[in-house]
């Protein structure tokens, strides 16, 4: 038998609603490219959900896919996007960013969360024009890739200082879903968009096959932006079946109950940890945690558990990586439970 | 009630047996990013029906992603792609080759297929070096965007032509099904395999939701391919949605009969276009046809049918491009032969 | 002792008004990077030539250069230019354009000129958006590659189609000297100004060791060319020297007078041949000629004399190019042109 | 009367002798692009100097051009390099490599150069393939940013690292030239030359009006890399311009005879601050200081003499930086020498 695997949200498929619609909508014929039906049907409840019917949203399939396609149609060939150095496109896209042509200042950062003055000091580091780039797209995520999120104070900030510095703020929601159902957020989908001119929904990583749904709210950034998915192989023929999933997880807050299942499980498992004392390598709450073990521990959990050992603290301690899922089932969380108790 | 489209072969989902994969296969947790068990599965078939077992097999979305990914994969700055107009690269994928820095240098064909004679005079053409680009690949399409399709003879031909001039053969098999099970063709996969450096079997024209499988079997263009995929937003996480159909498609040449059965639907619609008189706009024996009608014909077609009217011939006549896929059903075709005959 | 040559214009330096001055300015402590006094001066006479003080101007060292500039510049990633067959940028720059993104719509034409039903042709070949490349540049030269000129009504014309068009027009004048002052021009550097959004002139094929002068006239095209001159490795530490070379080009109309110096003695060599009988590739009025010889005649004039052989009419004759510059001097003319006379 | 300026090493223009052989082969007619005579006998004596018959030399017009032509020459598409932070590539050249798409690592050093160390902790921070970049190419500076240099078993130690790691290492010598004739340098040119791939000798800063010449001894780099020169618009047409510089600086060591004697000017400047028990920010030992001064006494310099303010200190003082260059005279510096006595 396999062993169950906490490494990553992304080991099954898609849950069963999308499915269904799957095999439901399977020979109705529909435009391609993304004029389909279920697409528009999509497009129409996220509109409805930010409130803002002149949004422009695209289905995608997967996040770099999406970071590289936001980032390289917003900017002139000059003009450069600044990030922080956990961030995803920064060391884990292979480049795809500068390989559209475009520098990443990477902001060593204490929390993964970008703030007014990180930004200042890469604005101050660059006066010497044309010699230096300009920089003129902001890069966050939320969750961030170390789960943490942000408050809405926080993004609100940032949106402010990045508007009267002539930045666009974009916001990679790979695992958007997590944080805004996380227990401390204070941030709707609604405030998302308020607080941006650009961001993603990821699917991939709440309950999709594949998808990600780009949302731009700043009327500059829209013209045109079907050329750029075009141009760089991310038009799907069948566009549907994104549009179906979308379709599927906006019905009836199905992605947010998702969203909310892995990360109350997560905290469950965070909350074993904490009871027998253990430390973590950062504070979550989202469906990522990162306690710091003892080696043997380590050794103990991976018995019957699969999951990465992140960061080594010193010779006889790392801290390891859990982070649950929408597919991931309370049995499997209560048997992980058991198992921490008795390290 | 919705006309039937015989606008293109992508307006449905996926074959029955690709649905019951992913519903078996659903909560199956597996590696990400292809290294997942299907997809391994997938490329063992593959290379035991090209006999080849060094082949490099990828997993890609589409038919523009895996064009774009070949091309600048293989190509150093100041080399340059030659390929029929009717080429899809040349303009019809939003200058994708272009965006990535490579010229295509596009050539005036009768058939949309190249011979080694129209190679050549692109050479020609560019002996001025430093102050002309090197040509170092040729891209054609099997079947091609105009439906025809290549002979055994003339790939072997164009094959050793580019071996003795430095050149890469590319070949897109977007609808490579179809070329290969047409009554007039001479070639199978592992032809294909053998006289080519790298090509790819699509599978989104051909039963799959999504999803085209590059074979690379030049082992100078296999290093390294995996990078390209992630930085070009082309990596799957959820990799195994494109092993599963793969593996659904090729298992007892599925693959192969889809492709027939669209043909041979084509050539029943051919054939009673032939049999009426028509003349057409090129002669095919894939799943197109152009059959060149009187206005008013098309009209009265266009009441329970959906096509695109192609090509306008003069003042009352147009070609018209109908396509069959591996989802039309033989009655639907039956009623469309019957509105022929009374045409 | 060499044969003269008439291969090029820019075979020997540069005219000693410039070698005056460098000497003259050599120790004079200047700002770098095209800040300094003497290209503000060049700067300064341009404008009053164009009667366009609100002209943006930069020097850059060569027409590639230029080229790629301007046109990357301009454009998103999914923007195109057209171009004739012939135009510099489309075979004879090693894909220069298409390495900064960018596909070129390349045009057949009887005299390497572009008309409005030309451009006319590929807008309407590009309807199926976002599938295809939206173009956006119109690229000319003045004179042509291949000799010829541009009228005013033609150059008025084009212009307007390009503005109903929402096309930018660039006219690369790397031999704009000579298309003004040949005799059969009428338009005026201020024409040029007027009738395109931006252009160059010419210095390295006019007198100049290097040196082509950016005319931007379209504020729209102004914003941040400096960043794009940096960025390509384009801007000169010493930019003085371009300033200062262009100080003296423009000063008295050195420029022009260097220009029509180099067409004079071109329709001397023309006319020589002419009254023998003798036919052209294209009929020219500028510093290019391409007169048709026999083989036998070819090679006597080979004996004294270099050239390119340009293109072979028959097994018996050929074409050559012969070019004249601000360097060819009246007695070698003469002496060519005896030589003619002795055919 | 205008200040002297220490701002930098390129306010004036050439060395006289550059000057002459200016004007003694001004008619002379000349191969364009590079192939001229002049350019060839300066080959010849580069490879003189570094003993490397094989060597392939380009000369090109200044040092961002060199830096993005050799490195987009050799990497692929998901290839990186790895720069000091205070590298030229890194923020002042306006994205330039990014530009051709890919990315630095920029490294944070104390005195600007490489260690074998820092390049290690790049490559274990990239393990993840291939979600990360393939680092494969290391830039240094000799003289660095910053005035410092290194000495032989550094640079021999690094390239070893380099060899045994897969990667290639560039040498930036934009002030190559005051580097080895530094009081402390142990490196000749052929030294240089064999424990690099690929460097290049500075011109526009030692005596040329502008010029690098770019030296490839690895084989592996070689093929091609004029294809490269022309489509990045860095081949000029006058060719002959920057091989007659590059003949007169090689002639007799006139390139080692400017460079020394603007290192020994700044070390004179140097020693008269340390007399007057000033600090520096940084020790140098080539054409650059950076002594600290109160702010009272840089306003007090500032009154006869221009120069940067390059950084803050504290409230009351600052760094400045002074660049002497081949031009310098004695005479102005010992003006300077006394106005520091007198601070």
């Amino acid at each position: 038998m396999k062993k169950y695997s906490f490494k990553n949200d992304y080991s099954e498929g898609c849950h069963s609603n999308i499915l269904e619609a799957l095999i439901k909508s399977n020979l109705d014929q529909q435009n391609g490219y993304g004029y389909d039906d279920y697409s528009n049907e999509a497009r129409e409840l996220i509109k409805n959900k930010i409130n803002d019917k002149s949004a422009d949203i695209h289905f995608v399939s997967g996040g770099t896919q999406a970071n590289l396609l936001v980032i390289s149609s917003i900017l002139r060939p000059h003009e450069s996007v600044i990030s922080a150095e956990t961030g995803h496109i920064f060391t884990n896209e292979t480049g795809a960013i500068e390989a559209t042509g475009h520098k990443i200042h990477g902001i060593i950062t204490a929390d993964g969360k970008l703030k007014p003055e990180d930004i200042q000091s890469v604005l101050n580091a660059h006066t010497n024009k044309p010699h230096q780039l300009k920089q003129k797209l902001v890069y966050i995520s939320n969750s961030t890739e170390i789960g943490t999120i942000y408050q809405k104070h926080e993004l609100k900030e940032l949106y402010k200082f990045c508007q009267s510095n002539d930045l666009y703020l974009f916001l990679d929601g790979a695992r958007l879903g997590q944080a805004l159902t996380s227990e401390i957020n204070d941030l709707t989908l609604e405030g998302i968009s308020n607080f941006t001119d650009v961001f993603y929904l990821g699917g991939t990583k709440n309950g999709a096959l594949l998808g990600e749904a780009i949302v731009i709210t700043n009327d500059k950034l829209k013209e045109d932006f079907g050329f750029h998915i075009k141009q760089k192989g991310a038009m799907l023929a069948k566009g549907k079946l994104l549009g179906i999933q979308f379709l599927e997880l906006m019905k009836n807050d199905l992605y947010f109950d998702l969203a909310k299942h892995s990360n109350v499980l997560a905290m469950k498992i965070k909350l074993a940890f904490q009871k027998k004392g253990f430390q973590f390598l950062s504070e979550t709450f989202t469906n990522q945690i990162f306690p710091i073990l003892h080696n043997s521990q380590i050794e103990k959990l991976s018995e019957n558990f699969d999951f990465y050992v992140w960061k080594k603290i010193d010779e006889e301690h790392s801290a390891i990586r859990l982070i649950t899922s929408w597919a991931t089932s309370d049995e499997v969380v209560e048997n992980f439970v058991m198992e921490i108790e008795a390290l």
